[in-house]
């Protein structure tokens, strides 16, 4: 049996019982350790679940997964293979690849399910029902400012809907000299801030000038969702695109029309400024759905 | 402090470590047993947790929560309390209300999140990010039919984007005859099938046709997510409202014609009728974002 472990969204102890037991019984143990981390220390992205865990842990980079898969799965058909993902194994990430190259093998899976941070952001007070589609933010370059997402946004604010955007995370990236000479030096990880984000959507804004929002436009940015320390900030993009805050992971919510009072209610509380949240919620938010 | 912790989905083992301790060393802890419930046992909502957490565990209906929380957040300044919630406690049902009032009253509040049908949805291989907007669909009666639901899907499809619908469950709900005379006699607990679902929702098109969606429209059908007897069944409306997928709690998702092919793969398995899916899907799907 293939299981799809999620391990929640912050440290070692967000596993579930279920999905604890799972791992202690498994004949390997591996961990996805690219598309997200978990928050305990960037450094030991293995070494903490398996003290934890009281299980050695290996390493799924994107190649082991991607095309090395037949490697985790071998001999799944007979004993137990986990595969531990942050957040939920179908969230934000979805390893249905790894799902339908089992069954071809004849190999089943079973998931455990976990907090993803498409719904652990709820945690901001904003009601996941008035969600549209999700977006993702790159890294934007000198030469490559993809836009993609604000059609997208275009769409969930032409419903009044918020737009949960996730945001980029650059683990283990080699450098394009460094990948054209075939050499296995990887930059150091990079982690886009709420303050990043917030920037990149105002630029892309300005060049495209089709009005979907503005520096005046409320949005909710939100810090290490399930860490003791989590943050939350509200704030107009203009004001996030300055905050502060602090240590990975980030995400950003821009809020739609539809934003009602309980909600308002709710996040008030982490406005940056009072006085500029009532005023932009005045403008342009609550209106009925 | 006032601890929100999320039980997951399916049974008591689904709690996080980290929930579970917070449950151990709370002073007093309730669970929400209205709106979602644990899959083990319907007459035993409070038994099972309370036997797999080693604590007494009281059990909080509607009343309790929405008029009685200050006996719910008594003493909880100085002391730690913990509610319960199925789910994530900011998912499905948001319990922003119950920690407004604990901010009121000067009491902090912090969540654990867990596994909420509106990420755990993902099992199903539809990619999340594919989603529009959530609905609800509440048991419809002889005189009430509410379609405030058509119009959101209506926009979701409208955008070729997945709608997951949530379904209604009636849990300690009085009769008229029975609440008229101040009688507190419950009715008998009621889960919505996928097939009531399926049938609702092609009544509504038939009422206010405006081709939304169809006989012919694909949809998935959820249940028990989470649970080692999740159950998922594909197939189109028609198809659906026959289907039989067990024990409660199910869901339904209706596909937009942004589904694409991995999605496509990872489904079909799970067909009705591999046939009829295959037609419905080449009439309909797979478009271009």
């Amino acid at each position: 049996m293939l299981y799809l472990v999620g391990l929640g969204l912050a440290d070692e102890t967000d596993i579930t019982v279920k999905g604890l037991e799972v791992v202690k019984r498994a004949e390997r143990v591996y961990l996805e350790a690219y598309t997200s981390i978990l928050l305990v220390n960037k450094e030991k992205l293995v070494s903490v679940p398996e003290a934890f865990y009281g299980r050695p842990v290996i390493e799924a980079d994107r190649e082991k997964v991607e095309t090395g898969s037949d490697e985790i799965l071998a001999g799944a058909d007979k004993t137990d293979v986990a595969f531990l993902v942050v957040g939920d194994p179908f969230g934000a990430t979805t390893h249905t690849d790894l799902v339908l190259r089992a069954r071809e093998l004849g190999i089943e899976s079973k998931v455990i399910p976990n907090a993803s941070i498409m719904s652990g952001i709820g945690c901001t007070g904003l009601q996941l029902y008035n969600f549209g589609q999700t977006v993702s933010m790159v890294f934007f370059t000198e030469n490559w400012k993809p836009s993609s997402y604000y059609d997208k946004i275009k769409e969930n604010i032409s419903l009044g809907l918020h737009t949960l955007v996730l945001l980029d995370i650059k683990v283990k990236e080699q450098s394009y000299e460094n990948m054209a000479r075939g050499r296995l030096i990887y930059e150091p990880p990079r982690y886009m801030t709420v303050a990043q984000c917030a920037s990149q959507m105002l630029e892309t804004e300005e060049e495209r000038k089709e009005g979907v929002y503005g520096p005046d436009s409320l949005a909710v940015g939100a810090a290490r969702v399930g860490a003791p320390d989590q943050k939350l900030v509200v704030g107009t993009l203009k004001e996030l695109a300055e905050v502060e805050m602090g240590q990975p992971l980030h995400s950003l919510v821009l809020l739609g029309r539809r934003a009602h009072d309980l909600e308002k209610d709710y996040i008030r509380e982490f406005a940056v400024d009072k006085a500029t949240f009532d005023a932009s919620w005045q403008k342009g938010y609550g209106a009925s759905s």
